[in-house]
């Protein structure tokens, strides 16, 4: 048994990402403060800053120094801010909260909303190519990630699986439709910010795909048990309650049901972690991220039948 | 007298511009085929195609091979067709017509408009990065590039310019107001057309400096002129017919009269003409465009001033 306290390391990574997105996204002298206002609400008090975190994590496995990820981390973080934005917008979700509190275009307008996320967006590739940045990395390296990083969150990624999803609510789906759009919307920018986490890193040939792997199933799971944990919440609570307006969404538990969804949902789990085998215990951090992220979706029974194959 | 033909000129840049577009915003295979059609709907016809063309021509003042200059050009011109989509939607200027056809949220809806923006956004950057991009450049000014572009568009630039816009509607807005919303949501991109175009080039130091004030000038003076010329098209259209829900909007000529606001289009069309001196026949083409983009909008007496000092 490892003496790994996953709290204690998700904790201190979420301060040390907390504190570089504020001095990133401070209020500038000679701006609009408004859409910073707006791009900051979005931003804090955030969420459990996962992807940022996985994006350490992946770097320390390979020896990356904090100060020179903290950018990478910062811009994915402000990308994925920038799509709860827009998708909170009623041309797309029309969700009025946002964890638990009055969604972005709640608070600020629609045109402000859809401005803070395209600021967002916008700042975060600023920040890649900012001159920190340029001067701490190989700039050949520096531009190849700022590519995967776009590509990621472009229409063979986010922007797809968004538009995916949109056009999805129209019709019937089956579950490859439904896997098509967890890939891009959710997954591909889970799968860049691992790789790019592994890449600052110095990671390269084998061990990048491996570790490229287990982004990219994690990506895919994190989405399931979203949905999952969304289908059982929904039984405990009420539409109303929840903000969210009527609509009707196909998910991994929509189409083959809660259990068939779960037993998917180990599998990828376990590929996942898997893929960590040949890093030993530096990779706990990412194991237990996987394990936690996914786990909470998961029955005792199928979460301990995982944790038995890696003690 | 020169015997430079800025039609021709116009016309093949133009040309050359449409054909790499198409080939960087071409339907591909395992996306979704509806948000490319959108951001493909977002780009042709297309406008004028001035920013672009202004890349072209700044490096051709300093012997930049159009080939290298292309995927910049192109980010610039599908960044401007973003915020046109973006700025068309109900919750920005709610506009249902653009040049004259029906705006892209009228063709796709709301939600899908609002993707392909971001992913025309998103895309410019993967283009910016890409590998014929990272190949043709040294590394080192392409993230800087890729850093000047970013915030030229971000919340010191475009992005700000919008949204400081969408407040000046809710109150009373005098002259530098006007122009703190000009020189970024449309200064600014200009500005970054005409420099990018430059330094891709290799421009350097002191004729960087000429260039870029050439460019930022000439930015301003293209929202005036596009404000004059819309004051005097309202006085022949009804607003019906154009398709603008009524809104009120600080201008240069809204608030200082036309009269004015021609004066001071003169005089900033006359500093833009004052920077190419020094390159002499060969920032010809530079001319020519800033004397048409705000000739248009000028009397004859006016023009005719300009054209006698540079002959």
């Amino acid at each position: 048994m490892t003496t790994f306290d996953l709290s204690e390391y998700l904790a201190s990574r979420r301060a040390a990402i907390d504190r570089a997105l504020d001095r990133y996204i401070g209020a500038q002298p000679g701006h609009n403060h408004t859409v910073w206002r707006a791009m900051r609400y979005g931003l804090f008090p955030g969420g459990k800053r996962i992807r940022p975190i996985l994006t350490l994590a992946a770097s320390e496995l390979f020896g990356g120094k904090q100060e020179d990820l903290l950018p990478f981390a910062c811009a994915i973080e402000m990308i994925h801010a920038y799509s709860l934005i827009h998708d909170d917008l009623p041309a797309l979700d029309d969700d009025d909260l946002r964890r638990g509190a009055p969604a972005a275009h709640k608070v600020f307008g629609e045109g402000m909303a859809l401005l803070a996320g395209d600021g967002l967006l916008t700042e975060a590739f600023c920040l890649l190519s900012a001159a920190e940045v340029r001067k701490a990395l190989a700039p050949d390296l520096l531009s190849e990630l700022i590519h995967e990083i776009g590509c990621a969150v472009g229409v063979a990624g986010l922007v797809g699986g968004q538009a995916a999803d949109l056009e999805a609510e129209e019709r019937e789906v089956d579950l490859a439709a439904v896997e098509f759009v967890h890939v891009r919307k959710t997954g591909a920018l889970i799968h860049a910010s691992v790789r790019v986490g592994a890449r600052v890193a110095g990671a390269k040939g084998a061990e990048l795909r491996q570790i490229s792997r287990y982004g990219e199933y994690l990506g895919l799971a994190f989405q399931i048990a979203d949905d999952v944990m969304d289908h059982q919440g929904e039984e405990l609570e009420s539409r109303a309650e929840s903000g969210r307006k009527e609509r009707r969404k196909a998910t991994y538990p929509s189409i083959v049901g809660v259990a068939q969804a779960k037993e998917r949902l180990a599998e990828l789990l376990q590929e996942a972690v898997n893929q960590l085998t040949c890093f030993g215990s530096g990779a706990e951090p990412l194991r237990a991220i996987a394990t936690q992220v996914v786990g909470r979706a998961l029955s005792e029974e199928l979460s301990s039948k995982i944790e038995e194959k890696h003690p």
